[in-house]
């Protein structure tokens, strides 16, 4: 929104300094800092308010320790996230860029899955929330405009080059290059790290690539946000790995959107992805910001409304930047996650067929809870999570080329 | 080390898979997971040694809440973090290089200062260690080592190129330009990021810049390794902070040794600088291994051997990558914890003698420690002193060009 009103006024009035919001660098410094004050500054407020308001969460009884103490924090601190999200984005990013409008479409459709989600287990007082149908119908709606978009907008493109750029090109673009519609994909250890959902659907007669791009735009969007709710157990930890994975994304959107740095990671230059850029520093101001309050003891959880949100806003936004198949290895905390579930479910009820007694693999799931059990203190398992995070991170951007 | 052996088997023998070892990103991914298996495998049994030799720290009693239960944690966990460090260098890293030379004689001396002094205050029970003028000896001996080194070795040069250089120009050196010794270093926010040293003493007739430098080495050095030492009162702190200012360094090390990137970013391109991206890959390996144990709640503490060596290394590293006027902001955690003793100190002292009464500025100095006082958790002050060390580093990255 400022991007156009200083824009003007640099045009039209010359005034003095408008001309910096033409600066990449500048919009994302700016980003980053306004969501920071809203969570960090206004944080406090809002927690308190939420707190009069009795937004507690009433927490199921698990017998881990200290657990019951968390009972009266308040929840719904996904609001916080949000608006950290949405105000530094509006006010920075360019609104007619189709990846952003994206963007601004998935955070607001699931942060109104997830408050109403947390709406009813709070006021209502009805533990099991949504009933799971309404979770993953909301998710498959959002993977539906997400896929249908990213596959046919027109402004969703990928640009091909004839020869390698110079240093110099960069500055006086016409060099040759067209920018083409494509389901190509990054995909590291292959050659070119290239790859196009169309090879799959190859020996139909057909084409149906566009039915295999919105299964996996779907699949993508149900496992990390079903994983970042999962997660989201222990004071800090889906906060603090959605930080880490988010600086990621960030980084990956600045080469993706850089000509020379895209050629020489071989990572697909994406034109006009460098709005994503904003988007993601101000991803990552939320989630620190949040992060500030929420790590262990926790003065506020994000509850559905938050962790909902931030996971599908991390999948939609390596799909928007290609890399969606880097997410079991960067989002490799949320898929553990939600795996740990689905074995100890898996593992429970076929031995209780089998056996006629249920057996469990992890003393209680998800994992993060396993390790509770097992007298780990809750900052500490957080911690260990986010460590294995970075590491996650920093190999998934390692994968692409090093040299 | 290895990869010399590995190197002859590749020429001599044409053994498969050994050139392998020509990759920089080979050497880097060994050095972390070798310095990861170092930390966290065999973490468990030296934390487990250290308990049975009884070298726990006797904790001088502040009156902080939790502070006696401390008591019996071992210490000297700094010689893991230094067996992590010095290991995979060895045996990834090019030993004939210089800096990786420079940097082992730091970790190893500093180490010694460290290890001495913790000695004395575990086995002589001699709270007050190595008189401050025998650490503050050491800070100076090796700031004289590494001055001298950079400023006069032949191998330490920074390259000139006449022309900007194209992608293919990087596979093929002939380009045109030459390595020369310089007392230029990195300086954000001024045309071309550039500054001499020279310009300081200009007005000279003799050329003092070698005095110049050498003092900047040793005040970079005295301060961080200080820093670092004050910061380390907390579970987790100092590690997780140097985990973070590592990582940062290490991608200076990668942008500065890549003609392109560092051509891109006006950071000077520093010829046979990427095997200090080993260095920095093993240190980050070593520290992020550290935290696994050190995070709240602590079951081992680095000692001085950790922290005097941790932000020794720390200091070089910058001053080898010539980003040592980049500290102030990079090591921003580490100045203020210093800059938080200093001012009390001062403050009281002062006080003292105006009114007769020394007065506090802040509670408890170091600036954790009025945290502390006020009422906050360990873990939380931590969280979110990293968090502001994510903050800086990812600040000091981009001071120096987003676009």
């Amino acid at each position: 929104m400022f991007y156009y009103l200083f824009d003007f006024l640099d045009r039209e009035y010359d005034l003095i300094g408008a001309g910096v919001f033409q600066y990449l660098s500048f919009r994302a410094g700016m980003a980053v800092i306004v969501s920071l004050l809203i969570t960090i500054a206004f944080g406090k407020r809002i927690i308190n308010y939420l707190h009069r308001q009795q937004v507690g969460e009433t927490v199921r009884d698990l017998g881990l320790k200290g657990q019951m103490e968390k009972s009266g924090t308040p929840t719904m601190g996904g609001l916080i996230i949000i608006a950290a999200i949405l105000v530094p984005t509006i006010l920075f990013a360019k609104l007619n860029n189709i990846y952003v409008q994206l963007l601004i479409v998935s955070v607001v459709w699931m942060g109104l899955v997830g408050f109403v989600d947390d709406y009813i287990k709070v006021f209502k007082k009805n533990k099991a929330g949504l009933k799971g149908r309404f979770k993953i119908g909301g998710q498959i709606g959002l993977g539906l405009i997400v896929g249908i978009t990213l596959y046919s907008h027109p402004d969703v493109l990928v640009r091909v080059f004839d020869a390698p750029l110079s240093v110099e090109q960069e500055e006086n673009i016409d060099a040759t290059y067209k920018d083409a519609k494509s389901t190509r994909t990054t995909i590291p250890f292959v050659k070119n790290n290239d790859f196009d959902y169309k090879v799959l659907v190859s020996w139909l007669d057909r084409d149906l690539t566009w039915l295999v791009y919105i299964l996996v735009v779907i699949l993508a969007i149900m496992t990390v946000s079903n994983g970042a709710n999962i997660t989201d157990g222990i004071d800090g930890l889906a906060a603090g790995t959605s930080a880490i994975i988010a600086l990621a994304l960030g980084i990956f959107a600045y080469l993706s959107s850089n000509m020379i740095w895209s050629e020489y990671l071989n990572i697909m230059y994406l034109p006009s992805s460098e709005e994503l850029v904003i988007f993601c520093t101000a991803l990552v101001g939320a989630a620190i910001g949040f992060l500030w309050y929420n790590s262990f003891p926790a003065q506020v959880f994000m509850g559905d409304t938050g962790s909902l949100t931030l996971g599908a806003v991390i999948a939609v936004l390596a799909l928007a930047l290609r890399k969606e198949l880097l997410i079991p290895v960067l989002c490799g905390i949320f898929i553990l996650e939600n795996v740990s579930v689905v074995m100890q479910v898996f593992y429970f009820k076929y031995t209780r067929k089998k056996y006629g007694e249920g057996r469990r693999i992890f003393k209680m799931a998800p994992l993060h809870h396993h390790y509770q059990m097992e007298g780990y203190h809750e900052s500490k398992i957080a911690t260990r999570f986010w460590l294995i995070g970075v590491l996650l991170a920093v190999f998934s951007l390692a994968t692409l080329k090093l040299r």
